[in-house]
Parts: structure tokens; sequence; C-alpha cells
């Protein structure tokens, strides 16, 4: 069993709060006014022979999915690269339970300030504010801010009316 | 303040048990009869800005060292790299300090087998077998095993008498 200082310690190192910001899916619905559409996801990526290192982790959450991530097509090139499993959190349901696992944890690295920004764009969501204009402007200057985000590609200017 | 549960989860992702086996050393010393001379270290390298981080687990852990580790030629090439810090241990009497810490706690990864390399190894140091060729040939076969060893590039063969 993993306790949940481990659990911190881990996922100061490996753990990714992602925020992406999708074109594709905000084309679905007409009723989305704004170019990009937030989407949280939280994830450990391990490698293959680690699997058991993330059944650990979901059975302490208690929630989340694992998920195989092939590299079979990487091999086929010549990249020697082993197959990774990946450890998601992506419902509003369930990253509300990380959510209250986390938010008061003692971290001690900059993930702090990647979890709370993190939190906090999905409390805007749960609250419907990513389909006001001052909410997706608070949004998109929060995700620049994200650590773990690659800046390189990462140019969005705020939307006036 | 650090948690033990939190360092263990933090080293299995970001520590490095670092086995180099130097060419250099041993020409300096020509009572030593092999071609690579095992060096151990003990590393832990985070950005810039993660620097408390290493001085909250050396402060835990009560050894090591902190050193900078510039990207300044990286940059002047137009790598955009941020400096790194990183926390070392390197000598036997404070890799014991470690291992006394590290070696009865529970793991959850692959990195626990790191580990028990790393130490195996030192142990055999301490005890001087690697003066003599089956320690020698002992060493390099454990080292073969470490996950985080850059296995392409290391191609060493068992010497026989």
């Amino acid at each position: 069993m993993i306790s949940k200082d481990w659990f911190i310690g881990f996922i100061e190192g490996e753990g990714n709060f992602n925020i992406s910001l999708s074109k594709a899916l905000m084309k679905k619905s007409k009723s989305y006014l704004f170019e990009f559409y937030p989407i949280l996801q939280f994830r450990i990526f391990l490698r293959e022979d680690d699997k058991e290192a993330l059944e650990k982790i979901k059975n302490f959450v208690g929630v989340g999915k694992i998920y195989k991530k092939s590299y079979k097509y990487s091999r086929k090139k010549g990249v020697n690269s082993q197959d990774q499993y990946v450890y998601m959190i992506t419902s509003i349901k369930n990253l509300l339970v990380l959510k209250e696992l986390l938010i008061s944890s003692n971290f001690h690295t900059k993930k702090k300030k990647d979890m709370e920004i993190f939190f906090k764009v999905l409390d805007l969501k749960i609250e419907k504010k990513h389909l006001t204009l001052d909410g997706y402007n608070e949004i998109m200057a929060l995700v620049a801010n994200l650590n773990s985000l690659n800046r390189e590609n990462f140019r969005v200017k705020p939307v006036t009316e």
C-alpha cells in the first residue's frame, strides 16, 4: 500500500497537471464562442515494467483509469522505446476526488503551482465560466502560467469584445 | 519539512542511483588492474526554481551537497535551457547514511532494483572487492542491470584471467 505522503512526493516528480486547449472539440458545439476549449487531464506516465505502481496509485486514489501507450511504430522506425502506461483522471467528478486529496497537502516543489492552477481552472469550468468572455480570458491567462506547458507552442492572446 | 514517505516517493521519480565507470581515474593508480573504476553517485537534478526543494531534501537526509549546473553555453547556442541544481551524495561515509535511510523502506517502482544494485556495489567497494577479479566482474554484471543506465552506451564484457 502506498501512503499519501509517498503519493505527493511521487507526483511532484512524475505527476502531470495537463490543460490542453482543444480546437476540435468546440467545433462540435455551435454554442461555444471561443477558439480553444480547455480540457483537464491529470496524468502519470510510467514505463511498461512499472504498471504495478500505477495500479497501486489507482487503488489509493480510488478513481481514474490506466491506458497503454504503444510505441510500436517508433520501434518499427528503429527508435528503442519501451511501451508506456498512463494513469489518467479526466472527468470532473473524479478530478474533484483528486482535488479533495491534494489541495491541502504539503507540496515542496513548483508542482504546487501547477496543481493550484489546474484546480482553479476546474472550478471555473464547474461554474461554467469558460463560456463567458471574462472566464475564458482568465483560464487562458492561468494556462499560460502552467510550468509543465511547453511554452514554445503556446501563444494565445486574450480575446476582446 | 519533508517526511520520509514524501522523500521515497520523490526519489522514485527523480532520484538517480548512478554508477559511472571511469576510465580516467584508474590510470592514476598503478595498483588498479581493471579497465573501469566504479564511481557511485546518488543524484537529484531539479530546475533552478526548485532549488528550495533540494535544500529541504539535504536538510532531511543530513548529508550531501548541492551544485549548480549551468546551461549558459546551451543558451548561447540558442537552446532554451534553464539552469539546474543537483543534490549529490558521493562519499562512502555519506552514502552509508543514505543506505541506512532507504534500504528497508517501501519502494513501489522499479527504482527499488536500482537502489538495491547501487548499495550492493557500495558494499563490495567497502569490502575492497572491486580490486579482485571476481568482485570486479560481479560489479560489472550488477551495473549492466541498472535501469537508469543508458544501455546503448554500455557494452562491457567480463574479464577472464
